[in-house]
């Protein structure tokens, strides 16, 4: 099989990291460029202890990011990891050369750039390519990422919610002014900044809410959920912070529009992901929990509904940097190429 | 200052060893009796690696708990930390030798037998005891705790729950029905058992909702909500369990019945707690979380007005063994004997 | 390929699990057996939660351990997680069926029955079998294990302080009197027992010595030592528990018989560890790090030679339940069948 | 009883938190000021989310450090909790305004201008103050920190090595030359600072020794074993950081120079503390453990003799930021005012 030849940008940060871990080891792939303006000039192996000296990765440095230089390397794909109003500078001229792009970043998932002026407090820096960009969640835009040159990869939270949400809202069966979520995320989330509040004593035996009342992620997790509903949704979203490295739990409560079962819930619930391979149906009597996903690109969803308010309680668990960022970038490669969907995202 | 003789029944769980490390440094307090059925006639200090050879807790060992036995101790309360179902196997006898009891089951703070049996699966052991117990939340009841001899301390869910909606269910701004509460919990809350589930590999780097939909703590919640409402109350609720050794975080979600600013909840908080030195109401850009109560007989309350959907969102924390146990039993204590009230609640 | 088939004894403690999880993976290798006491008769996906219902694994179940049952199944290898004392009830009989069997116990690891009955405080269960056994160490007996049909792998401990050891014993440079040894253990290398002082509140910030002065892995680690410096080897050994999941820390104090340089000791390590891909020696200024080597299969060596006191000191780092444990025995496996030593042990 | 009033430099950081936390309950102590050259403006409450409203620390600011601007606030002690280098730039300027001067840093623990110079790595800034001051070790220089007026507070890691070496170094029991050190530590030892290496996620799950070979706290810890054996004492040290919080574990190796017992050990140490309330020499089955120490001023030390090698284990336990830095600060505190040594140290 001839490799595709791979680029990351901003691969010093959690989610490029775990796009090293795994595209080095993506039987499909080879790995050629990874860039970071902080560690330009020194050895990938002086950031990330676990380069043993016998791995391909030993030999790889970091480069300033550079789309031009990318182009004598036969780069096909470049895998963004950049915060966001940063990934929108390359995109444009990573796509002029030809290379396909996969942006983990917010700056292509808002479609209307108003709503992401909104959130993100800058004008959007390529509104002309929000047309072109295609939100990489294959369990709903698989067919449309297969044909896609732009991905613009979901946020780790709205993963966690739009996944378990979607198939009901298409199935109408939920109040859309209902909807109310929590989700509880491991520090990794916040992403690889000296900030003291992630120091590990001020998050080590610490819990707390915070990004209220708009979190960024609102933006595209309303966006999506409106879509299919068909109709504007607006959310009540509160995130926390615990002593985790990686996970999410998401927990969302929804009144239903005619009372609801469990079995009944579980009957669209197979109809949308029964064959889905990273998508995990629990049994009844389960809950999800992050420790049976971590390092995984499986989402868990289980469900209850309370016989006392009729209420439906959905709960789901992710990896933040698989399934919630880097896997489920690889997944949209993979399906850009046509591979199985489970290349280099085993265990 | 005489000071009181104070007993502990269940002494070695979480709870039990809370009230004997306060206790034993409360200035009106004479800690004469500690109770364990598992490990009676052990020291102490075989069991609680922090009491120091020279303190003087260094030489009290665990004894059966036996009411008849603290009598000629001269014993004036009892302390119960004892599984629910178990305590209220003591708290007839000891009151029958005139010693006051303040319970930290859940035994006395169901006032319904009914409900009780529904939420505990066994029939209430002494159903006539129940008219005699005050619900020991001293914010809320502080004069009829001043008069009981039976107090029914309040779980450490109830604490987080009840002490931010109360105020605001008295003032009938909030629709009754849309009440929706998470909490994450630390795993001290599941109490000092040897089970799988809570082995230090099983629960770090894990979190993960339980209890659903039915936790027995809804009982007491719903009874007090009820009783301040004036009418029936039926709540949402979804505990988590995450990886810390103590606090919670909760977080609740309601609607109000009229359009709510944070200064008018402001408003209403500062007449109910106002002067009371265990209710932190914060400042409005900041939000609760454990570390800043950890150890401490506090709770944090923050507020928050979403603009889009109209909801009031507010957040407590608490350190489950403190302010959601044995510190506020210990604050019932100083009530009862009308001592300042933060006596041995210091720090 | 035609693919080995392999059972599992024991696989439901943290080293059968990963067992389970890196045999199921593994591209040679057919799992077809798991057996547990504890759980025979339910699925391995109600413990655990990491199995997908699309897993391969979603069909296995735990039974209990028969070897006779194995014959009529073609299993050719058995990997035994069982407790000291229990492995040796099976190894005979399995052996006797012609079934190879990779021994993660401490059953044949020490040679003498008299040195393990010191030290595990029974008689050995089954003396006659242990001049058979290899110790399951590739880097130091890959000949051997090649040709074995019983291989005894290694403790946790020994693994991450042998390894260092070894090639400097055999190259005469140390004192032997002078081997001091502190090791850091994750709480995962007590094994999955529902004892209280394995709770996670109890582990938590909790950092502690233990097994004084007489570890049982002295005897496997002495034994080895003493084996290749040709004489009778006594070492200092102090285990610690610290609050991690899984991995330990081996830091070794000696004393050279003449003065050392930080690149004589390389150069003994380079030709004993250079081509190893599962050895990875540190370059002068990085130290080892638990968190580089969790789920890999790799040992990392870093070295000191304080110009002060002339001391050597040698720092290791291992995933105890990986290189310690279930990866050390799967890269045993590999040797015996002849293929890539890597596999199913890559990541 | 008149209470001192009491300022404390570099209040923001860890250390000065601890100072803040406990000065503030302290009974005979009123704290007038806060300095921080960071948050210089702000409220403490806003850097510190344990004060409460109530508490009377809410109204305090942090101020810019100024000894001139404490002469006439009546200041009578400075605490400083600052960085090496910059402590030494204020302590002449108070101690020439009368003010004492407990200092937390390392300008004045060591006496040989030319030693601090070679392990901090500049010279000394203030060379004449190194003769007046006191190492304030209170079980060793009781009676000379009670006349001090500048108190150099030791360095947490020397703290949990000299206690348990110091008394059996005064006995001549063991050989110099062959003291082997290794320390566990929490990351609150790393201080306040955001680094990338003290991020959450880099330190959960994470394990690594540091500092090798000459970590600069070998500086105090043999200029204090080499005064009381009477001669040079060069000693082996390796520290690791553990994900912790709080404490130090400290695991310490010895030969004897004639064959010892537990009981001869226990014998000297009773001797040399067996009054001192914040020792706790543990019964022979105990191991010192961070857990027990947590919050607590009390040092735990464990000790065997392995009956194979003859040589002297010594274990204790320390939380770092209580009898590691701050609270043996305000034992001094206590000392040089003639107070009870436990004033604000409970607990």
């Amino acid at each position: 099989m001839k490799k595709a030849k791979v680029a990351i940008f901003g691969a010093s940060g959690y989610s490029g990291e775990e796009l090293v871990k795994r595209l080095s080891e993506h039987p499909a792939v080879e790995l050629n460029c990874l860039t970071s303006r902080q560690y330009a000039g020194k050895k990938a192996s002086e950031i990330f202890g676990w380069i043993g000296r016998h791995s391909p990765l030993a030999i790889l440095s970091f480069v300033e990011p550079d789309p031009q230089s990318l182009a004598p390397l036969g780069i096909e794909f470049a895998f963004l990891a950049l915060p966001h109003g940063v990934a929108s500078e390359f995109a444009g001229a990573l796509l002029d050369l030809g290379i396909k792009v996969l942006d983990l970043s917010a700056d292509f998932r808002v479609k209307d750039p108003s709503v992401y002026e909104l959130f993100y407090r800058h004008r959007h820096p390529a509104p002309d390519l929000l047309k072109r960009s295609v939100y990489g969640l294959p369990e709903i835009y698989r067919a449309q990422i297969k044909r896609a040159d732009l991905v613009a990869c979901p946020g780790c939270y709205p993963t966690s919610i739009l996944l378990p949400l979607l198939p009901l809202l298409r199935s109408k069966i939920l109040r859309l002014s209902s909807i109310i979520v929590t989700s509880l995320s491991g520090v990794s989330g916040a992403g690889r900044k000296s900030e003291p509040e992630l120091l590990f004593v001020e998050c080590n035996e610490s819990a707390r809410p915070y990004g209220l009342p708009l979190h960024r992620h609102l933006s595209e997790i309303e966006q999506e959920l409106s879509n299919v509903a068909g109709e504007s949704v607006t959310i009540q979203f509160v995130p926390h912070l615990i002593p985790l490295n990686r996970g999410i739990i998401t927990t969302i409560h929804a009144e239903p529009v005619t009372p609801l079962t469990v079995d009944g819930v579980r009957g669209i619930f197979e109809q949308a992901y029964g064959t889905e391979s990273f998508i995990n149906l629990l049994e009844p009597n389960r809950y999800p929990d992050v420790k049976n996903v971590v390092n995984s690109n499986r989402l868990e969803i289980g469900w209850r509904v309370d016989p006392r308010t009729g209420r439906l309680i959905l709960m789901s668990a992710e990896d933040n940097l698989v399934k919630g960022a880097a896997g489920q970038a690889i997944q949209c490669l993979n399906i850009m190429n046509g591979w199985d969907e489970a290349l280099g995202l085993r265990n």
